[in-house]
Formats: C-alpha cells, structure tokens, sequence
C-alpha cells in the first residue's frame, strides 16, 4: 500500500499541499508527482517543497529509485515565468539540479506531456528519461524568448547528444516531439504511450530490487565520466540572469504575456511555433 | 531582395568570384554558396576568400545565422589535392575552422551531395548539420589515400557520435549516406531531398528572429560544453603535414591521381571504393 | 592460406589451445577467435593468453586490423564467476582493456550471441563493434549481482551513448539486443545475421589494404578526444573488489549460482530475467 507524504513533515501521512505528491510505492521507490493544474507550471513556491524532497533522496536509507511523473493532463512540468531575481532569486534551482543529479539514489523522469524550460531541465538533471511517443513534447523554449536557459541544458544536453543536435534544440527553442526526441537522445527511449507506464514501473521496482550501495558506487563512477562540473551550471545560471536585465529580452517576455504565455490556450499549447513569432 | 557581395571588395556591389558567394538574405541571415564546378574542390585560392567571410561573420553587428550550401550539382564541397606543404602551407585551414565553431553566430551546413574531406570537416565546424537523405554522402577519405585528416575530424567525430562510430568513419575512409549519417549523429537530420530547402531555410529564419546576444551567450556555454581544446585541431593539423611527407602517402595520392582522383568521374563519384583499392 | 597459431608459442603451428585461438588471415588481418563451449566463459586461465596476443598486436610490424569472433553457438564471451580477489587477482582484466584500446592496431568486436560481463567489457574496448540483429544481447548484468562491473563500463558506456542511456544499461542490468543496442550506440551497428560475416570480413580487410602508420597516428588522435583517463578505470576495477566483499553481494552470487548461474541452461539463457529475480 502506498504512503503519501506531506513534504512540510514527512511524518504525518495527511497531504494538504496538492502541487506536488510523494507517493511511497515501497520503502525503496518513491513516486513524486507534479500536480499544479492547469499547466504543471514550476512556481517559486514549489522551490522549497522539491527542496524538501532532495533532502529526503539525499538521506534516506532505504530507497533506491524515484520516478518524476505528473498528474496533469498535456503537461509534465514547464516553464516558470522568470523574473528579475532579487537577492535569493532562484539560486536553489541549479543548485537542486545538481544535487538530484548526484543523489546516491536513481532518478527516472516519465515524460507525458509539454516538458518545457525548467521542465526539461529537471528530466535532463534526472538519470534516466522515458517519453510517451504520442503525447511528449520537450523544448528549452528560452532563447526564443531573449534569455539564456538557467538550468544548464548548455551543460547537459551537449553531453547526451552532441554538440550539433544540441546547439539545434537549444538555440532553435523548438518543439521536438517524442520520435526526435529519442533520435536525438534527449530521451532513453520513446515508449507507445499505452505502454509507458508499465515500462517505467517495472524498470523502477527492478532497480528498487538490486543492492543499495552497489546503485550508489556504480551511478558514481558514471556521475566521473558524465557529469559536467559544476562551475558550467553555475555559469549558465549567471547568464540567464544577465540575460533577464536586458530591456530587448522584457520586451519578449511582455509581448508572450500578452498572447496568453503562461495561460491555458494556445500559446503554451504551440510554444514552439509562438516563440518563432516573438521576434517577426 | 537579396544582396550578393564579392568578397575581395564587400563595398561592392558586382559578383566577379564565383567559387564563393556571399548572399545577404536579410542583414541578419546570410549565405555562403560553394559554386566552385564541376567538382566543389576546395582549392587554396578560396581560403583568402573564406577567410574573409569569417571576419565578417566575426564582425558584422548585425548577422545572426549563416547557412553554407553548394550551388554545384553532385557536391557539397570537397577537398583539395593536397601537396606537401610549404612554411605558409594551409595552416589557415584549422584556423578557419575554430574561428567558424566559436564565432557569435549560429552556422549550419545545408548538404547535398558529396561531402568529403575538407567539406567534411567544414561542416563539422558548423555548429549544425542537415543533409539531403538521398543526395547526401560525406566522408573522410583521407586515411584511405594514406595521410591523416588536416582538419580535426577525430577531435570533432569523436564527440559528435563516440568513438566507436568516428573510429570507423575516419578510420574505414569509407562513403556515409544520408541515413547513416543521420543514425550516427554525423548530421543532426537527414531529410527528404524535397524538403531541405524549405527547412533550412525556415530554420536559419526563425533562429534570426531572436535575440543577437542571447544566440552568442547561449551558444558560448555549449561551446564551453562540447568544443575540442584547440591544442587536439593543432595536432591534427600536424599529424597530417608529418603524414604527407611519407614516401607511402605521396605513392597512394599519385596512384589516385593517375586514375583520375580530382577529377570529374568515376573516381570521385566513388571515392569511398577507390581508396579502398589503392593498396591492394 | 591461414595461419592458425598456438599462444603458448606463436613459433609453433600446432593449436592446442581451444579456448582462443589467433588466426593470421593475411600478415595484416588477424582474427582473434573465442572458443571455449558451451558458454564461452572467460576464465581466469585465459588472462595469460589474452595478454600475450595483447603483446603480439602491440609489437608485430604488419598487423593493421585484428577482429574478435567466437565459435560458441549463442555467446559471443560472457563474464567469469568472480570470487574474492587475491593479491594477484584479475589485476590483469583492465590492463588487458586499456591495452587494447590504446595499442596501434585497428580492434573490431564482430558480436554474435550473448555479451555480457567481461565479453561486453572486452567489445567495448576495441574500437569498433558490429552485432547480429537477431543473435546479439549485450548486458552489463553485474549491478543486478550485487557488484560495480570491473571493466569500466561507466567509464565508457557513459561517452558512447550519453550519461541517460548508460545509466539505464548498467543499473538495470538488463539485456540489450541488437535494435537498441544500435540505437543506444552500444554498438556502431547492427546487421541482419546473414550479412554480418561479411560486412566485418570486408571493413576488416579494407582497413588492411591502408598504411599502419597512418592508422596508428590517426587513432592517436581519437584516442586522444574519446578514451576514458586510465584512472576512471582502475577506480571502477577497485570499487568492483571492494563491492564483492560485501556479504550481500556473496548471497546474491550464490543464489544466483544455486539456480544455474554459470550453467548452460534457462539462467545464463535469460540473464537479464534472472538477475531481476535475485532481490525480490
């Protein structure tokens, strides 16, 4: 039987917050579930909350594999309206990224939906990334939008598929739906929706079977061979936040706003083809 | 309407070299055509001429994407019969192409037809590739002809599609067509010959609809990601003038030569077969 | 005509070693053929004859290619029963790796039946490797037995196929066959099983017809942009010894054993199920 946990205490089994779920499938696989609907946008306010939940990877003895998924028809987990940050700002979020990436636990993003900005982000900073062929959509939509992506896709993606296919997502800021994203790599694999599930499910309990210690010894020897060292994360951070200051790049962020970015509709249903108008 | 420029004079207006064109499709999108017949060798003649397009690439305020594509039937761009060199020899060649990848504008390779040894390594410089899936066939024959390739494709291969992949590309000396090419990550897509054209083309549009600044910073932190350290396209460029020198190589480019290597015909319409005859 | 040579002494004809033999397809072409059934067991009595073809390729002057095959129905080389290493040990395996990866010859893994363990371990340090579509399943099954593989797997699965899919093959431990292999860039290709022999027999033969110095220099320089740091391998060898002392991972080897691990038979027929089974 699951245990859902509240990540203000992770001893009490009520769940009051509703944007984002801990589901305990056994001890050793942990569900957390991205529910802010209408469109899975990640507020400032889930910060603390995936915080929280690091925290808990990071420590806990006994679990073994999380898997990212969403409860949001249409939309794993997108984009964030950046502001211009103030003294706090949104450091914690390359600093989360990192940490999830070197958690000596296994992270697996199970892809449905639009997964875009710091939704991409999170299932690149993931280990493992599984698409719904039919119903993903992935894009680091931002230099279409006048900014530098913040969460280091710079740093990651070119890693995962190389520079030239990298270079294209990033600085096309275009949809790339579920087959191109596994031509590419982005993802794993891109699965018939029907079966996505059942795949990430039983790959997760397969893993939550092996040895503890042995995940966490082997994921980082990986981690020395493919990790981009820190200091690119926090470089690309940097120039995001420069790239906000500038007035051209308010400008973009004012005219999407006005076309309903960040709003049911349209806009975040064909960002892609939105983001190629911005600048027309 | 599109502005045609000749490279010894940008100031004038009249077309009077026809191995390389320069066509301003706006001011912030250009292209660059390889109208070199009947072969697209690349001769020493174009590299002033290259040369400067790169310092206008460099230093123009206001261009944002550069696409190179052929104007010559059956070719891409390939390479020069090379001789051995002398003190100035081709050492701009490597140049040419660390200035191409970390220039602040994005460059994409639009190819059709044979692509081979330098063509192969200018579009690798490129920050992108796309290739006709039927007309499209690139290699590096140069192993095959008995010299290390000049211009760093085991510094830009490897990274791009493994080792394993670039061991064998490099190493059989052998013809990629489109779809293979698209498999190995040697070109981010192969399309249908049909529609190449129309997608470059709204691609390098929609890249110069954005931010100028946000291009330049975005692509510096992939560059940061995924260039080769220039000290490897050095020793590349060395290790091919050593190999040139060897009494082995310059018998295996006569024997090509004399069978009509650099010339229109059999011998390069199937280059990736006759390297592989010259030492049998 | 081929020259068929017993490691014990290449200065005898005889072959009186049948678990790997050295044939001589020509001075420059040499296959390296695993014959050791009804599994195709690496065993430990194997380690000398490794190393002194090891020696032979680092030191003939004519070899230019040499390719490993084997003549087990079903398996390609599989992993050796580990037992708590000595102070000799298999010290010898990831020299044996670096080895070959770095000796001036052109290595090529012609893969036909199961790979997993060390014969994963070995494909992945020659340069090339081609599969049988039908016939081939690569696993890294080690993690699912409790312990970090030995032979840098995360060292160089994680710069063949990206952080993500490296992941996924060495933590779920399951069996990769032939379609994703190649998708995931386990291996450069893989070929209808018909067609296999010959595609190796040609490329090898062609890489034969070149100038060894050339293809030495040339790989040089992929090296140079593509192999792991000597050191990523011995750490991973020592957190594969240290992982073994672990009592949990003695259990998950005897009950592996007890069950027909090692063995012909529906175990080692169906790794990738049966490793799945051990923790649950």
């Amino acid at each position: 039987m699951e245990e859902t946990t509240n990540m203000k205490d992770r001893n009490e089994t009520a769940t009051t917050l509703t944007q984002l779920r801990l589901a305990k499938r056994s001890p050793e696989y942990w569900r957390v579930t991205f529910d802010h609907p209408p469109l899975n946008i990640f507020g400032p306010e889930m910060l603390p909350q995936v915080n929280e939940i690091m925290t808990a990877i990071e420590t806990d003895e006994q679990v073994k594999v999380v898997v990212f998924d969403s409860a949001v028809e249409g939309f794993f987990l997108i984009h964030l309206v950046h502001r211009p940050p103030g003294p706090t700002g949104l450091h914690p979020w390359p600093e989360i990224l990192v940490r999830l990436s070197r958690a000596p636990v296994v992270s697996v993003a199970m892809i449905r939906g639009r997964t875009t900005g710091m939704g991409s982000e999170l299932a690149l900073a993931c280990d493992m990334r599984f698409a719904s062929r039919e119903k993903a959509i992935l894009s680091q939509f931002e230099v279409g939008a006048g900014f530098v992506p913040g969460g280091a896709p710079m740093a990651r993606l070119s890693r995962l598929m190389g520079r030239g296919r990298a270079l294209e997502v990033i600085l096309s800021a275009e949809d790339v739906p579920g087959d191109l994203a596994e031509l590419y790599g982005y993802v794993n694999r891109s699965l018939p929706d029907a079966d996505l599930d059942r795949f990430v499910d039983a790959l997760a309990a397969r893993i939550a079977s092996f040895d503890k210690q042995t995940l966490a010894h082997t994921k980082r020897l990986v981690n020395v061979a493919s990790l981009p060292p820190d200091i690119e994360i926090e470089s690309g951070w940097n120039a995001c936040v420069a790239s906000m200051a500038q007035p051209a790049t308010q400008q973009r962020i004012k005219w999407l706003l006005e076309r309903g970015f960040c709003k049911p509709g349209d806009a975040e249903n064909h960002l892609g083809d939105f983001v190629g108008q911005v600048g027309r």
